[in-house]
């Protein structure tokens, strides 16, 4: 395919005061931007953000408006700093409702084990749906355009690979310059191409400590003629002894 | 120290496409979190934003006016994509001027080599300020309660190490309990806890895999002896056998 299509946007919401006191390093953002960005999704903001419902429903609603897809880490489950739900709830203004296929799972997997702490895990924003897996998986629920993904890492990757094809869109075409170089004797030309070629958005990375390189340009587009022709022009202009290789 | 001061806040801006897009991992907010949590320091927002000068601006504008103190990582350098300085002066209607000490330092530096993309680096936004080190370091500028920091790890850490002390408060207290239990089973009684001791916060991880304990319940607070209260409370509570440790 030589060309792609506009991609659809999305945000993704890390709930939880143990990323933002240092407890736990997050993994779940990187993760997913990988995923989205393989699927064509161009993942415009990443927010972390305590376990508070009113901070949570603002951002869920501001995400909500603000790109096509939404994707919240964190916050789901049977105890007090679990507030995903009802943040979300408090951000659309509905109410919290048991959610009749999850009732119904607890009941048949717990059984006499069940209680109140494990019937907090099917309540849901009132509008909310369910993507139904195997008994073994419990279901991804979502509310509009927010998917409501565990803050575990397994979990969350686990479940994201049964739904990720719904996600995919068009692609990117990438090409990777590694020069060496410092930034400052390159950064007048590649201004130059920047501004002659505005779909093709450039990177310019400097790397340490390798022995080969110094920086890395990045050139990508969504049309791969686009990014040929700006990649190529600034191979022409650019002085021959300090391109490593491309990619 | 038995008591601790109530302490600041932070939030922390990650600046950079390639964040966003997968190409690089970042770690600052890592490191940030975790050197200004033992500072004593509250993070209470994490934004990765794109590379992008009018949602630099308004992000800055927005976390300045929220935290005490505001961290960025990344666009700052001599390429097209280091927007950070143009961000923040855009959102907070300033111009942008030459530093005359960030100058004098360049002159001094490259000598005969200055060219147009090092001076970028002088620009910052009128009002700004450096805190200088030595003569091999690059100075930290800040704007009003904004710190800025390069994107590259090795230098945002060098860097936030050489001042990390003036932003010093006071100390957390925290206690951790390790339990062989599911989250469903003691989340009745850890609310109980958690609405009686109001000043102590409360944090419950399911974890994976290990073969002694299934969860870990963090207690934290400002205060020794609340903290105390409430972990002494809850061990009381805590069928005795689900006990692996607390540290």
């Amino acid at each position: 395919m030589d060309s792609c299509e506009t991609g659809k946007t999305a945000g993704i919401i890390i709930i939880g005061n143990e990323i933002l006191s240092g407890k736990v390093q997050d993994s779940n953002s990187f993760f997913l931007v990988s995923e989205l960005r393989a699927l064509g999704v161009n993942v415009l903001r990443i927010s972390v953000i305590p376990d508070d419902i009113a901070v949570i429903g603002r951002e869920a609603a501001l995400f909500s408006r603000s790109f096509d897809y939404v994707f919240t880490s964190g916050g789901v489950g049977p105890t007090h700093d679990d507030l995903t739900m009802e943040g979300i709830a408090g951000g659309f203004g509905v109410p919290m409702m048991q959610h009749p296929s999850l009732e119904t799972r607890f009941r048949r997997r717990y059984g006499e084990k069940l209680n109140e702490a494990i019937l907090k895990m099917a309540l849901v924003p009132e509008g909310a749906d369910v993507v139904d897996f195997d008994d073994n998986s419990f279901p991804l629920v979502f509310f509009r355009n927010i998917y409501v993904f565990p803050g575990i890492p397994r979990y969350l990757r686990e479940k994201f690979l049964l739904v990720r094809e719904r996600f995919r869109t068009a692609c990117f075409f990438l090409t990777r310059i590694f020069l060496n170089a410092e930034e400052s004797e390159i950064a007048a030309l590649l201004n130059q191409i920047v501004a002659a070629y505005p779909e093709t958005s450039f990177g310019s990375y400097p790397i340490m400590d390798n022995p080969e390189y110094r920086i890395i340009i990045t050139a990508e587009a969504r049309d791969r003629g686009q990014r040929d022709a700006a990649v190529d022009k600034l191979l022409g202009l650019l002085p021959k002894q300090i391109v490593v290789r491309v990619e």
